[in-house]
């Protein structure tokens, strides 16, 4: 599990005064990429240089508790499958205020060579950040 | 069923030049708003004067098809369950181009007065415009 | 002087409930492609066919009345100046529904080779739609 | 002057490949939250306990050079004027990585009541904060 903390912004809001639902997959990404930075193949590498990047074929929220201006959100990053050329991240989201689990989030990314936009094997780094942080489903 | 299109933006894609996953849920909310449009209950009047929402408890997306700057989205919006508070919103998401299909987004929403931020009676308009718009599970 | 309407969102407000500053930016960039639709070079296929950008330079917002979420906004764009590789772009939004002026905007873009990422001829079809447009400063 | 750090997102970028016009609205908006942490009146409980906003009246902003992602921007923040109940922040936002000067922005905004939405008196802690940050024009 990897932790990432980060501040709700003043535009995170929508018209009903709480986080825009959307906002939660922005989230999940800046975990996400947070969560490779520790690995060899830093996220930014991995798309930019070796042009691999980790699209979603599915995702699933469960949206828990509001989260609001002023928040901070504590996002712990865990891996709960992995297969040859997919995997499937787990976001659990908490508010760092009040430790009320805010929302969790299953994010299922396929590996994928982003010239051919075809799925390829995984990179080894990627395999083992994603092994050393793996969960019981 | 009722259908919504709208351009992919210019902005709307990722450093991967494909649609970034988290707008998906901002296309979905602009066909609901669309959705209530038809209804006596616009969703601007809903939110904004009689103060009640329709925030989300969970969401499921499959991405099936990537989109790209300039494609254009034809969202079709039913409802695939009502219940007394909440509902499940279907959005097929096709690119209008080529009619393939982009994504499949549930989405689970409970009616919440947005002063007390608790869940409310469904309005009648509000489930009267779900009810004409049903499919099968 | 060409007009381009688009509704106020509900995610495109703010923690002080009114639209977020830099969200102008992006209605000013829609009225631009929208602009650029009725000019043989569509926008879009400018970006990703011919590989030409009309990336900012500078621009000035003067921001007039706030903008909420229910109002819809009229934009109408026009151009104040033209060079050899650029332009200024002058956006006139007003809220359709009291005819208030919300924002002016003032939009220097230089035509780009998004493949040299260097300033390049202005395109005759650009030019063009920006003479067919000009309004004295 | 005070400095603010953080990386350009994946999603920061457009169909150009280069950061979204509009973004650097969206970073000089966390970069003056971020000033205002340090004072007295922080910025979310000026905006959420105290109902008094800093909304924008005019932008100015000068793109010098591309931002890509992967990118890390460094913004320093001063206060170039300061008025009864306005003040114009500078903000100069560099690529970390190169030093290099991407953009210049200046910010004029104006101390508003956010329940009458009407100008108000500079709060004594915010005119401290900019005077202690102020720089000549």
């Amino acid at each position: 599990m990897i932790v990432y903390e980060r501040p709700i912004r003043f535009e995170d809001v929508d018209a009903a005064g709480i986080v825009f639902f959307a906002r939660y997959l922005t989230y999940a990404h800046e975990a996400m990429e947070h969560f490779f930075e520790a690995a060899d193949g830093r996220y930014v590498g991995l798309i930019t240089e070796r042009r691999i990047g980790l699209p979603a074929v599915r995702v699933e929220v469960d949206y828990r508790a509001p989260l609001r201006y002023g928040d901070v959100l504590r996002i712990e990053t865990s891996c709960e499958k992995i297969g040859n050329k997919s995997a499937v991240l787990l976001y659990r989201m908490f508010r760092a205020n009040d430790s009320v689990l805010a929302a969790e989030i299953r994010h299922t990314v396929v590996t994928t060579s982003l010239v051919a936009l075809k799925s390829c094997e995984m990179p080894e780094d990627v395999r083992r950040q994603l092994e050393a942080h793996r969960v019981g489903e």
